[in-house]
Order: C-alpha cells, then sequence, then structure tokens
C-alpha cells in the first residue's frame, strides 16, 4: 500500500508546507483556571523550536478568544462541575436520541432572548453552526443566490460552498457600494441571502450592520449574521454589535458562539421559529452528531446569564484594551489600529512571524500565536493580540518591553540577549 | 421582509414534514448520573405529545449510546471535574491559537495506539471527523474515486459529496462482489479510496474488514473505516470490530468517537503521521473551530484507558443483550437479530413508531427513541434498543411487558389500560 499516490502526495505536501515556512507546531498550554491569563508550558513540550523551556513555567497568554475570562468564572466553573455530578461527563445521543436535556432547551430559549429572536438552535460549535446552517438554507429552493463578503469565515465559505446548486457573489469586504452593485445586478425574483460578520477577528474591522439590512430590505434578501467575536463583548448584555447599534431585528439571522465571549464551547443560531425548526429538522451537521454535554450547556448558561447582567467585565477589557494601545504608541510599536478589541501587530512575512512568536516565548514567556497563511492572506502574516481584563498593567509593559526589542532585530533567530534569559 | 420565499418555504415544509408524521419532538430528558440508565423527565417538558406526564419522574432510558455508561463512570466525571477545576470550562482557542493543553496531545496518542496507528487527530465530533477528513482528501489530489458503502452515515456522505472534483461509486451494503465489480470497472491508474463502517449503527450488522481490506490491496486502494459504533465495545481494549478481528494494521485512516462506548464528546482520525500531519494542517473543519474542552479531553483519556484496561463492562453489555433478546424472542416480540449489540424493533410507519414511542413514555416511564425518515429509509421506521450493562431484569422484564402489549394494538392512540397508568 506504499504504492497508493495519496502517501507520496502527503509527503509532498508537507515538505512544501515547511519551505514556505507555515508549518505549525502546535504550542501545549494548560490554562490555570485560577491564574488567568497565566497558563503552564511542561516541560515535556519543549520542541526543537523552544530548546531554552524550562520545567512547567507559567506563561502570560495574550492570544485567547475566551476574551472575558468567563472561561474560568466561579459560577461557570461551578455549573459545570455541578452538572457533570448530576448528568455525567456527554450527552449520550443526538438531540433526538435521548441526548435534549432541559438545560439545553433552555440555553436556547436564553440566546433568542438575548438576540431578540423567536428561537435559538445549538451547534457542537460556532463553525458547524456556520456550515450547517448556511449550507441547509441554501440548498432548500432552487435558485439561491449568496452574496458573501469577501472576508467570510472559513465556516461560512464552507456553507455556501458546499451548497451545490446555488450561486455565490462575492462582494468586496466591507464594501457597501460593490454589495449594492451586485444586488442590483441579480435577478430581481431569485431568493438572496447576505452573509457578513460583525467584527472580523483577524483585522478587527466592524460591518455597518444598518446599512447592510437597509440594502437587504431594498433588494429583497434575508440577512445573516456572523457575531462570533462579539457576543458577550458588544452591546448592554453583551448581544453583539447588532445589539448595540440597535438593529438586531432587522437581522433574520445571528449566529453565535458559546466559546469566545462566553468562554465554554458549542455555537448557535438564533432566528424566526419557522427558520430554527425548518433547521432543526433538515440540517444534517446538526441532527446526526451527539448534542453538547450537558455540563458544557450548563456552563453556557451560567455564561450567557452573567454577561447580561454583568458589564464589567465589558467595561474592563474594553479599558484594558485602550491602556495596552496607549503603551505600545508611546513605545512606537507599530499595531494596527481598529474600532473592536482586537489589536494586530503586522509582521509580513510567514517565517519572521513565526519566529517573533518562538522569541517572545522562549526569552520572555509570553504566548502570542503567530496567525500565517492560510488564516490570513500571504504577505500579511501578524500577530493577533487580545488583552482582556485579567491583563494587568505589568503584564503590559513585559509585552510592550518584549516587542520593542524583538521587533529591532533584523535577525530574529540571533541568541537573545542574557537579560531577556533571566 | 415577510415576503422572502424562504419564510414561505419553511411553513410549507413543516407542514408537510408534520402531514407525513416525521415531526419531531425532541423529549427532555436529563441523565442521572448515579442512576444510570435512569432519567429525570421535568414536568416542565410535558407537551402535547405527553400530556399525561406526572411532574420529574424517572424514566428508564433504552436509546442511549453510552453503551458501556463510561460517561457516568466514577473515574471519568472525577477526571473532568478536575480538568475543570484546574483549566475551566473551555479551551479559548483553536489548536493553534493557545487550544493546546498537554492532554489534547496525551489523547491524540493514547487513540494512536489503541488503533496501532502512527498517530491521531482530534475533532469536536464525530461527524466533522468524517466529514472534514474525506472532503480533505478526496479534494488533495486530481481523479480520486471514493467507493462507499450504500448505508454509509451521514457524515460520511456529506465529506464525500462535499468534495468537488471527485467521483463517488456507491456500492450496495457490505456487498462484496459489487465493491469488487465497481473497483474492477474503475481506471487503474485513479486514486481510490473505499469508506465503510464495521458497526451499521441502524441495522446493527457488521462487515467484513480483512474481505474489504483484501479488495482494496487488489485494486490499489485505500481505505477509511469508520468504527463509530464500535470503539469501546469490540476487541480485546475497545479498538474496536478492525481490533477484535486483528485486521486493523490493514486500514488505513480509523475514525471513531469519543461520544459513544467512551461516553464523553468529540470524534478522532488515527492513521499513518503523514496522513495525519496533512490533515491536521490542510482540513478546514480541524483548523478553524475552537478546540474541544481540556475537561472533556480530559474526562476522555480516563475513559479510552478504563476501557482499555478493563474488560467487564464490554463482557457484561454483551450478556446483558443476550438476556435482552432471550426474554423478548420468550415473549414473541418481533426484534431483528444482528450480530452486534444493537436490537431493532420493527414498526415499519412513522406514525405508529412515534405513538409506539409516546406510549412506552406516558404509560410506562421507558424512552426509546422513534427511528424514522431520515434516519432511515421510509417503510423501515423502528426502534432502536441498546441494552447495556446497567440494565437490570427487572427493567427488561418491563419492557418486555409493555412492547408485548402496545405492539398487539392496533390502534396506539387509544387510552391507557388503568392498570399501566399506576
Amino acid at each position: 500500500m506504499d504504492g497508493h499516490p495519496f502517501f507520496r502526495f502527503c509527503r509532498t505536501a508537507l515538505e512544501n508546507i515547511r519551505a514556505q515556512g507555515r508549518y505549525r507546531q502546535f504550542t501545549p498550554l494548560a490554562r490555570q483556571a485560577e491564574r488567568y491569563p497565566l497558563y503552564e508550558q511542561p516541560e515535556a513540550a519543549a520542541t526543537p523550536a523552544t530548546p531554552a523551556c524550562p520545567r512547567d513555567r507559567e506563561v502570560v497568554v495574550w492570544s485567547s478568544n475566551d476574551y472575558l475570562g468567563m472561561g474560568v468564572d466561579p459560577v461557570v466553573v461551578e455549573a459545570a462541575i455541578q452538572a457533570i455530578h448530576e448528568h455525567g461527563a456527554g450527552a449520550g445521543g443526538t438531540r433526538n436520541i435521548a441526548g435534549t436535556s432541559p438545560v439545553h432547551t433552555a440555553l436556547e430559549a436564553e440566546l433568542a432572548d438575548l438576540h431578540g429572536k423567536e428561537a435559538g438552535l445549538l451547534f457542537v460549535s460556532g463553525y458547524v453552526s456556520n456550515q450547517a446552517s448556511l449550507q441547509t438554507i441554501l440548498t432548500s429552493m432552487p435558485g439561491w443566490i449568496c452574496f458573501s463578503d469577501r472576508l467570510n469565515h472559513a465556516s461560512m465559505i464552507a456553507g455556501i460552498k458546499g451548497a451545490r446548486g446555488s450561486t455565490t457573489v462575492i462582494y468586496e469586504h466591507n464594501d457597501l457600494a460593490d454589495l449594492e452593485a451586485k444586488l442590483a445586478a441579480a435577478p430581481a425574483d431569485a431568493p438572496k441571502l447576505i452573509a457578513f460578520e460583525s467584527v472580523y477577528s483577524m483585522d478587527g474591522d466592524i460591518s455597518d450592520i444598518a446599512a447592510t439590512c437597509a440594502l437587504a430590505r431594498k433588494y429583497g434578501a434575508m440577512t445573516y449574521l456572523d457575531e462570533v467575536h462579539a457576543v458577550g463583548l458588544y452591546g448592554a448584555q453583551g448581544g453583539g454589535v447588532s445589539q448595540r447599534d440597535g438593529v438586531a431585528e432587522q437581522v433574520d439571522i445571528i449566529e453565535g458562539t458559546l466559546a469566545k465571549g462566553f468562554g465554554v464551547h458549542g455555537g448557535y443560531i438564533t432566528a424566526s421559529s419557522d427558520i430554527v425548526e425548518y433547521l432543526r429538522l433538515s440540517a444534517s451537521g446538526f441532527i446526526f452528531t451527539t448534542s453538547l454535554p450537558p455540563a458544557v450547556v450548563a456552563a453556557a448558561l451560567a455564561s450567557v446569564q452573567q454577561v447580561r447582567k454583568d458589564g464589567w467585565r465589558r467595561e474592563r477589557m474594553f479599558e484594558r484594551v485602550n491602556t495596552f494601545r496607549d503603551k505600545l504608541r508611546r513605545a512606537g510599536v507599530p499595531f494596527t489600529m481598529t474600532p473592536s478589541h482586537i489589536v494586530p501587530i503586522p509582521v509580513g512575512n510567514a517565517e519572521r512571524c513565526r519566529e517573533l512568536s518562538d522569541r517572545l516565548l522562549n526569552d520572555y514567556g509570553i504566548y502570542a500565536t503567530p496567525i500565517n497563511y492560510p488564516t490570513v492572506p500571504r504577505g500579511t502574516e501578524r500577530l493577533r493580540l487580545t488583552p482582556g481584563p485579567y491583563h494587568t498593567d505589568q503584564m503590559m509593559d513585559d509585552m510592550v518591553a518584549a516587542l520593542t526589542h524583538l521587533l529591532r532585530l533584523n535577525d530574529l533567530t540571533e541568541a537573545p540577549p542574557v537579560a531577556a534569559m533571566a
């Protein structure tokens, strides 16, 4: 069987990935629930890329998408533990096969209420919620045209591309003139869907939801909005940018995640009862999969309830983001200014980006993921930093000092200064 | 926006689903970790279909896919709780973005070892492991031909259908003569993949893995085996039917789940290092999604280790299955004999199947999911029972008595007997 061409194909593909400097080595890091954003880097995790790693040291993580630290919030932790004691570690079946606990339906109702929609539907991940929902909608009737923002997330693209028979029209990123031109050029009677995000996570920019919905009304299109990087963070109750802008009711389908601002796991959509019912009974990726463990759902429900009623984490996060930007600015460290909570540090080269991340980890005990292709286009490689409510001034000063030093170096593979090794 | 045709489409589709008797109402049931297979049915969950539901009563569940009860095993529960205390409720990022904990890599190594493969890769679900792996493989090179068993699971079909540019050849279910004829008829130099399952979960039959692999060798095809309903249950260490039959090394890719025999959540593949590395670096459904929570992974690792070293649950499950079949046989209740642990009770009509399930729940406090289209073809509707190590003789006698009574009724909507209401 060594003769099967796929084995040769894999070897060649891996050689090419390495040659292009975009081989990804995952860095094992164990989150410390009581000391977030500190993670433990186990000695066993030392790799050729991180030879100097001392044993079991603590690392400050700047790349987590648990933006508010809700995954380590005592209320959330306690809800998860209580549910495991009561119901065990897994769901034991699909939603239809004994895998619907009362807490699943309670969380779906809570999410619908958060977004002001009639109903909600849980999926095993945000990725699956996008892929399964979009693919199911766009194959429901003949002739669908999906207008998709050029920078939509891979999960939306997977659902849109997977919808055979539908037509995809890609409009330029956040370019409403381009969207309108393309809507106007499409057949008036074709069923249309505009698929877009609120916060684009890699660039940190934010779309104009109201204006997009106005175009949708003008041209008879439905709207599908991904609020994955916004739920928990924006709006008076963490309902996302659509809540902040007071336009949630204008959006037909709002998709979100429980794994970022809410700190747990899983994805969801909210919409009218009819749409949710249709997806519940039709979407393969919803039907044929074990439902989320009751403990995950109970933790997520506790998190959503906490985040809705309690705004200090949101306020603190934005204060931290602003403080960090001030410190970067004063030190002359280049960063991309964004209207969101995301702080990209442009690097522009895959190998240098990875080396910068390695040096931060090895010399300074700071972890910031290198963001390379295929996550972002080649030539736009970056570090993507997400300051949160638990990043202290001292952590920020350490990060700024490290970046100040490392970004001045032409060759990031040279030996670290003695001081940094301490 | 009420004018969008999708809203009308949904209403009509839902009316049709109801008219066909295949509207699915999920029954909220709360698993009782310390009393498995007992679940609590909350009063609030009473529906029009279950008007007689007394408040918060206990129900015996016969449909769980947590076949061995590992999800409520004290070792597994303790591992989950310990991990939540240490690491919190969620992973906080994708595998590449601070979402790889040391326990993720430990579980991948454990699963690779279980199946005798070089490497393993975790996915958020078994569905996603099939969809993402098959789609990525079948789009890797031009000209792929996938030979797919007619009864393969929806998740495999999603991956195979999603692989644009590849060719799909469906062979009759477990029909190796048909498979060989179709392999022989295909171009000799095309890259070929045979995708099949070991235990087909709805019919409970088992494929001939050795003979399938022999055909693969003869015609230069790779093999992809879904062991989702077999891992934990078959083989000396629960490595599935491929382990039981001593042929795991002949299979190129073995896919499994952590959510059924192992009782927790998530899916995986195991294969050669090159294949796993290629999928790790290429599969969209693996890359762009938050990794499984450390607590889920820690619980799964504890479960796999426990199941490998400790065969009594497997033995006890098969003893229970045989005892139950004996009881059905003696009572004259028709069931489909299978070579697996699955006991289908044929019904053959969607409405009657649902009514049978309703009556079991309402009159007897027994839950058995009605299996209707689209899970099985129309006309083959059934109850699908999964006796496990914790089903007692008394529970079996109660189930047999209930089925004996209900299956004799022509009209399942008639009032229940007074005795059964007690």
